[in-house]
């Protein structure tokens, strides 16, 4: 069945799933307009959201979604799914200094200990509009690559991770990294990591426990 | 009779004004200063309101215009709905990066997926002051043309649309889309979108139940 | 006597004291560090605070203090009120984006509908640190003049006006006003107004009935 | 013994870090990263926090280390204190002005009223990545020298002092005059101000009788 209603979701996976939408609302990475997924145990499904604010989706909306099966808003998300086996989750979204980075044509690079996640680099889809079509996607999810992040001209980015924790976490440091970015270039010239040098900071700060320890902070705020 | 209290004012209507004027509020769009109106069914009157803080201001304070009388702060609504019969709302506010841009001569040109809706042109008017008289508000009025927007220099901005909810969304998007366009331009080479691009976005992004998801966003934001 | 407690003042105007500056503390003028005053009835003393932030300071912690005595931090106020019998209120404060635009040696110039009431302009006293003493007291409250602000290198501005709630207005359309001609320097060549047109825009806009709407406004943010 | 609860732990001092980490967190100044210390009594130890959002972490979650033994996060702290006697208190942080300014190879210089503390000037920390290791830390505290603060490339800064409240001061008048510098760069040519002239400032402003007003003022607000 292409879209199933939630019953046999994973609570915990359901839980963090709205979690991560009230976190990317409260932080400022959506307006009305932005979808996350998590890739279901099976390993061909997907966890799907319907066409509402991430601000006000609930647990009982939340629906399975195969990969082949046209379902709106979930192309982009599927086509990722079916060339990254290693992604169990994707949101994408449309958060303002990612948005401003876009239109002048550069990407996030990495630059202090948040960026440095970002090492494989950030490739920039210059195709203007929404996804819009499968065939679209794909092109998309070709461009990504093995990568983290990927940035629309004018639209938003993508990103792709290990779990729900550690994509809306992803979100939120690509975010902060654009906003850097954005003003270290107005200000003077940024000094840059080397890709080694980003590697390296990546793979000693961004682990699973630092992950949990910025999911509980983002989550109390919400909460507050 | 030029002014009548609300008592036949549609409770649908009454109910979108306020929320509307909530949200403008909510959204930093609006200090005291601000004036919302939407035409009535008869199609020669407006739904209007007093001279009173858009987050003050209460269902029952709200009266009928005709588009001839003078009453304080109307002129430039009168005006807009007399030439434009497919005006059905309009939003006059000051919010303040409309008044950037305007103030450095520019006016918001599509560059992202929210201010392609403004693919038909922002005009700009570069009398300085207020609106001042029933004359001043013709002119402008004949400025504005069939766009859906125009700015006024040092002053802030009108937009038109089809309904209360949609007017309310143009003047968040013309706000935002003003932000992105005075940071981008600090930025670098902003690539703007060109017009049937824009159209073309427009016309798969701003639909009915785009505006309405983005309007059920906002209210429940004031309401939290 | 040079210090009384509150029990003979007006008990509208403490209130509007209070008030304006929970404003001023809710709006973002002030840290802990602010000083209000309104010149009171015989015309020879004013209403004052402690030490203490703005946010915090209570009805019953206001006191008298007369023109000639030394009081920490009066003595900025306590000069003014000598040489300009027209005012009434005096409102000193350190906010962000005056203290930017003085550090540049830059003073805010009329640009917009809200700027306009700078019309008269507003001198920069280039000296640097605090008030520290009658005697440069003395010399800003004579190079303030006629006008209606003056902004102190790295240190902050003075509005001085007819009432307390008319100075917290100018305190909010000085930091406004202030933050608009940093941006818009930044962004391109901003167009200024004339000082005639400046006055004649600010006769339009600055009233006592436009003071009160944006009190009431800005009354009603802070209990909310 | 290395670490220990901390019943024997001052009241006072466990009642101040709590409400500086409340305050830090508040003010925008950490996210789920940053850690304070307060040396002990004695002198020779510190009280510490686990690895946990400042915004969280509780009463009984504090704990005593020594400066010899190796606890995770805490090897600049301990750095500092075995080399400067003198401070009491050391605050490391993550704020957003502060890497924004390092990335371009500046730290903060004296250029207003708050930024006048800093008239020792802050060292530039230029190696990349955390504090990683106590050969590292050494290195660190070794170029902190008599400052009160020093910026870490990339990454964040370190600032000490007295009293946990007057680090957690110092932590927000950097972050400030951070973010003041980097807007008055992009505004034109500052007027920064001479070490003397900054120390003579810092003299008059900077007094434990500010701190503590400055301090009542943080902490209402986060109670509110």
């Amino acid at each position: 069945m292409t879209v199933q209603a939630n019953p046999q979701a994973n609570p915990v996976v359901t839980s963090d799933f709205i979690t991560a939408l009230r976190i990317i609302s409260h932080e400022g990475l959506s307006d009305a307009f932005a979808h996350l997924s998590a890739r279901t145990d099976g390993g061909n499904e997907m966890l799907f959201m319907p066409r509402r604010s991430p601000a006000l989706v609930q647990n009982d909306e939340l629906f399975f979604v195969n990969f082949e099966k046209p379902v709106p808003q979930s192309s982009l998300h599927q086509a990722i799914y079916k060339i990254r086996p290693d992604v169990k989750a994707v949101f994408h979204f449309h958060s303002p200094a990612v948005i401003l980075l876009s239109v002048v044509g550069q990407t996030v690079r990495p630059m202090h200990n948040y960026s440095a996640i970002f090492y494989e680099g950030v490739p920039l889809y210059t195709g203007t509009g929404q996804v819009e079509s499968p065939a679209r996607a794909g092109e998309i999810a070709k461009l990504l690559g093995g990568a983290k992040a990927l940035m629309l001209r004018g639209h938003g980015a993508v990103v792709v991770g290990q779990s729900i924790r550690e994509v809306c976490m992803l979100g939120l440091f690509l975010e902060e990294s654009a906003r850097l970015q954005t003003e270290a270039t107005r200000l003077g010239t940024p000094m840059f990591l080397e890709r080694d040098e980003a590697e390296r900071i990546a793979k000693r700060t961004f682990k699973p426990t630092s992950v949990d320890r910025a999911w509980e902070h983002f989550k109390a705020k919400c909460a507050a």
